[in-house]
């Protein structure tokens, strides 16, 4: 039977009691599966043809042929660069990727400390970098690279113990079937019923991927993209049933609101701790998720914002995950490759702070320099992870209440640390005589404090 | 609604009382409109994806990638002159068609004497030569052209006041919605219902062609195509209902036996009058329909050879549907101009016994020289058209019974032609002294023999 | 010792007295080796990185970016289809050549009853269609078709008899060794003593032409190019020194006047009988010598007016070279291919008017229609051509002298034809009952006339 | 005049006593101008058409094409990607350089804290970066990036006030003028006089550079090379003849040798303190002078690396020029920016130790842990750079010779140390409590020390 029909099938199911409800409310109730929230730190990928121009960023073709007006840069770079009426499907024979070593890419992705990997396999532009029946010449082994990249990294990924997930945008800017649906007001579903859902589903009994991390829904309800029951599918049926995890990204108004964890907006960080699960992602490169070629080196994270914005994310009960954008020979650009092994290089000494934390009673507060909280998982240790170079030797904390068994230690630091209790709480402790450099994160680890 | 409801709708259609029905009985019942058997000529244009690697045929992606074993000249081709795993689609971008020029093509086609064109609107590569939302990314304003092949070349031939026609493959070779149901042995029609069904739908409704040149059916029956449901509404429905003309090719077994004229093979000549109009369709360059940038003089066929097949075609009751194909640069190939202008030259002097004719009731016989023959509509005149140059003066024909007011004359001659009656029927006529070279046509017109 | 001490060494050769001086008076004196006058007709190839934007004509690159101002087509064109800032060497890698089968041309050169062939081996973009040292990456192997296009064809040519000739272009529109000496008036020779002539040398030494086709003479004059110390080499010690002709172009002022036998203008036609041997080139494509993608039919010479020219410059004295221009991936276009093997189809029944033929005492008359004579090089036959179909079966000469001894025939048909003296000089001939249809020609042969 | 014959036109010159003769005995004794010493450090920048490929190294054409037998991973690289029979020169029209930006790039250079920029002009594949008269078509102007890549960063570089020089390979792989030459055992000079001396000469006239950095040269004798008859053009008549300085490698066993500067090997480091000025060459990426499109992070130096070289070559009386790749784009890589600018934050707390020092009279020693000295122009100043982090805040240098004025400080910290004067001979110096982290370098500054 054709694959539109799968969702019929899925009302007449012989399940009698599907666990799942096509409604949010069933939906928003399934508890996240364990391994996500324990993971706290994966890293995204943003792969496609728009790594071709690589101008602009990965908006490249809406921004010069979309919107309206259209960015004078991208209009420009095209005019002064390529022939008239040259069109975005034209680089995609381009899209060579012909250093693309999956194996070399986990092995920087393991080095990082991540402990998932997210994939684009469509981004708004449409173009699928797997073998998609519904993406005909529109897809990495029809054109391009040749390959199946989904495929090929979900293997790399795997293969060291990485939880591996999928982008997918819900739209494709340019598709007529999309575009046709869009002027009727959503009242048809052509393309959902011919396109996205085939796809979609196809994409998630190939290559089972335990996060999809659905993007490009806000402009039509999720009525019209038949998210709930997509959901429900994915929940009750398919065979990451149990282990799969979503984001809120499944129609207009439905955000911070409905699905798996909140993304609410991307590099969005909350005020205060919020009461869902939610993930902050963040590229490297802060102007654009795909590569660049003109990027230049002010335009990126140093090391030590990246850190930070982990640290604060994971205390306020976030997970972090941290973009680069490959080029389209393959390759993950060194300068990117070094600040995830410089990443990897902090959480091996530091890591206890962060997977499978919780985030603790106070997230933050400001003694002798600013700190951010997490505490282990049972609650006898919390973490003080501070980024500030300290005046002197003694630190205080205010919030910790200190037992007769506390213990007091620096993470990569041998030997507890002397303290002494404050009043009417808190301690002062005695840091060793260590390198304390700007730009640097250091974690105190209290055990037995409340 | 969604298109593929579009046959629901027409089941259910208000008009109770549909003309055609969705049965070959119904359907093959309907008189073919008038101006099909009157126009006699016609040019067929292979222009696609092909023209580029132009080498082989137009089957060049078959031949190379998809037929077991492949063609070791193609795979060689290949090898020799393009990176490893450059892919079909990846031909698209060269397509350019910077030269084309529709009014040059239609002032070519004009001075041919055809009186209908039909250009591939999607051979079986699947690239449609219009903006088709069903091939988004595969056609030729998305890729390659940057124009709408179909919609200019139509503007160009309908002021010329001749016929539209478009060819349209059925299965697409290598489309995966089409390759999954073959392999459920046609059992469900995923590509028919989300590809094929709009597409054809909507290129009717769009370019309103007079004839419709199906093709591509054969591997599967014509309850898969659902070909009775799209005719029906096409005679039924369609803006072209009451002069669109179609072929027989509509699932495999109907041709040369449903449908609109028969095809029946490609190249096909009958050998004795058919008892349903029929057309020949045949290629300037023998051994390919499309563009071949290596083509030699040595494969195409000359003017005699032409006119001759133009002639016997029409004697036999058939329609004669010579094929060129344009570069990828969108030129029609100065030889191929040639020829189409060398038949506008006969035509202008012998088209009285070409168009509107009738075959007669004897089609060939061989007195002094082989003549075939055809009437004019009202059978008041009967046209002898030889192609060997006669020994001497006097030239026999046994077949035509004459009469008192018997006149003979030779197209493009003045005046009429001394005769006498031979026994116990035909004529003995007086040929004037005009150049007879071999490798010509000439035709006598008898007025009043029966 | 660097090549541009050939000259020296010239001067001091111990050849005390070499047969040729570096002067115009000496080099005019040598005898034209007889092969090149009894050839009578030979073909021009126009090949080179022109072939590739094959846009206008060969001269390309100078409408587009030398001449002031450029060519509004051009440059339209360029802007239209490439992106801006491309540059013309940026063409050469798109000089694929991959059908290049110089046995195939020579077939079809043979075919057309040539009796020679010049290949261009270097236009005046400077790219040389073989490995020239002194044209490092700007030559045919280092790049485009990777392979020795003169020397190729070199072997084919010779394999069939047919004497080889190339084309040399002594300037290059924009090598900036030439545009240094040009802005210092040809007071420096830091081009012609570093490039040309070494590379001219090098070319003679390596395929040993039978025919040089000097061009692009005319900005400079002969003691710019050192003319004459080359053609001293030429004639008196190069391997060719026996059997080598050349043309006029030496420097301006040269043509019509100095160096071998004369070009003067191209495709140049005297008036009356010249007193020296003299060469018609002409290009079946009127308007370009290099191939055009977008050629139409209308801007070619058909059969009839390529033998009449061919005709009319041998009763002139002349020798025909007729040209066609390859495209860039290796073909002779088929339209070109056909009226080559038609020409030759001609030659095949009236060669004996032609090859070895010398002009007849009167060039043409006009008697029954136009005639132009020639006569065999006994000038015991002379035979009169004729392209105009006569009204009637007699045809009256009124030239030739009769003798008791006179035969006339028609080439091609067989036995003598009945005629009669005219007074006071002249025959009437009784023609045969044969075609005579427009746009052919026909030879009568006289035996014994004076 | 032809520029061959500046040569000769040297000999005969009016200043009856030029300066500097033709013998290297001569050429040797000249004073390197001043400001190359005072410099240290510089950026060396290599880009040409092998950044195009960008693969294995900047000699790819070589290892693919040139040595027996070839690097099995260039050979496999090019038959993977690139169609048969794909030359070298077809890598030119995709060298765009479409980000280079000279201002830019100057600022980068700029902000590393070196003094001056060396570009290659010309690297052995014989492609120019400017429009070399004789490299015609071979050059970025006529193809590739369109642009005069030597000229436009001249302006930007000295806008800056930094010394511009440019490197320029003598020899050229595959040039066959070159090869003729080689093949004569260089008995002929045809490239030396047609090509190589009238294109530096031209250089030279064109942009001045006050460094020559010349290299190419070991297959031949300088006398082959006419090397010290351009030298001494071009320190007695040249635009640059009281500011140029260049380096050694002038022919065949002139390395370390004969010239300006000594080069010796590429990244060579002396084992004690030479005497004569020299400078080491290295560059970031580690296995290669060009940008490769594959390189890995561990491929390339850290900034603990490139600093301590910087300081252990300057210490050793060296000049150190540090190489970046930048891309056929037109950009620096970001990792590679990331460096400079790294190296150029440590100069601008420690450049007192390195800008116009000499060597002391000691380079190293290696007490509480090793240091490299340097001194002030004057003598006045001695300046230990370590790179260890030291335990405990008591660091001794034995070498230095106390005075009673002697004062110490730690660059980039206020106020001087305390110290002691050891027995028989140096000091200890108690350190300030600030961050020693390993792979940093600190200077300590010691006044009026022997």
């Amino acid at each position: 039977m054709v694959h539109t029909n799968l969702f019929v099938l899925l009302q007449m199911s012989p399940h009698h009691r599907l666990q799942w409800k096509t409604n949010w409310k069933s939906l928003d109730a399934r508890p996240l599966p364990t391994w996500y929230d324990e993971s706290k730190f994966g890293i995204f990928v943003h792969w496609g043809v728009f790594s071709v121009p690589a101008f602009g960023s990965e908006w490249f073709w809406w921004h010069w042929q979309g919107q309206n007006p259209p960015d004078p840069k991208c209009v420009a770079y095209m005019i002064e660069n390529y022939p008239p009426g040259f069109t975005y499907p034209e680089f995609a024979p381009e899209f060579h990727a012909q250093f693309f070593d999956p194996d070399k890419w986990a092995d920087i992705f393991e080095a990082s400390g991540a402990k998932y990997v997210v994939l684009t396999s469509k981004h708004h532009e449409g173009f699928t970098t797997w073998p998609s029946s519904y993406s005909w010449n529109w897809n990495s082994v029809d054109d391009g690279p040749h390959r199946d990249l989904v495929g090929d990294l979900a293997e790399a990924v795997r293969n060291r113990s990485l939880h591996y997930g999928l982008y997918n945008s819900l739209y494709e800017w340019f598709n007529p079937l999309y575009l046709a649906d869009k002027k009727n007001n959503f009242t048809t579903q052509d393309f959902v019923l011919k396109k996205l859902l085939p796809e979609l589903t196809d994409l998630v009994l190939r290559y089972k991927p335990e996060l999809i991390w659905s993007d490009g829904d806000w402009e039509a309800p999720d009525t019209y993209w038949n998210s709930t029951e997509f959901l429900a599918w994915l929940y009750n049926d398919s065979p990451v049933k149990d282990v799969v995890v979503t984001n809120d990204r499944w129609g207009a108004g439905c955000y911070c609101k409905h699905g798996g964890y909140y993304n609410c907006a991307d590099k969005y960080s909350p005020g205060e701790l919020p009461g869902h699960k939610w993930e902050k992602c963040q590229s490297v490169d802060t102007q654009s998720w795909g590569y660049r070629k003109n990027i230049q080196l002010s335009e990126l994270m140093d090391l030590p914002s990246i850190i930070q914005d982990l640290v604060q994310t994971v205390a306020m009960g976030g997970n972090y995950l941290l973009n680069v954008g490959p080029t389209s020979d393959g390759m993950i650009p060194t300068v990117f490759e070094e600040r995830l092994r410089d990443v990897g290089g902090w959480l091996a000494v530091n890591g206890e702070a962060i997977y499978a934390s919780k985030p603790w009673r106070v997230q933050t507060e400001n003694a002798t320099v600013p700190v951010w909280y997490t505490s282990n998982s049972k609650e006898s240790s919390v973490f003080a992870v501070f980024f500030t170079k300290p005046h002197g030797y003694t630190f205080k904390l205010y919030e910790p209440v200190t037992t007769d068994t506390t213990v007091v230690t620096l993470l990569g630091n041998s030997g507890p640390l002397r303290w002494s209790p404050l009043q009417p709480a808190g301690l002062v402790i005695l840091l060793p005589e260590i390198e304390f450099s700007s730009g640097q994160a250091w974690t105190l680890k209290l055990d037995w404090v409340k």
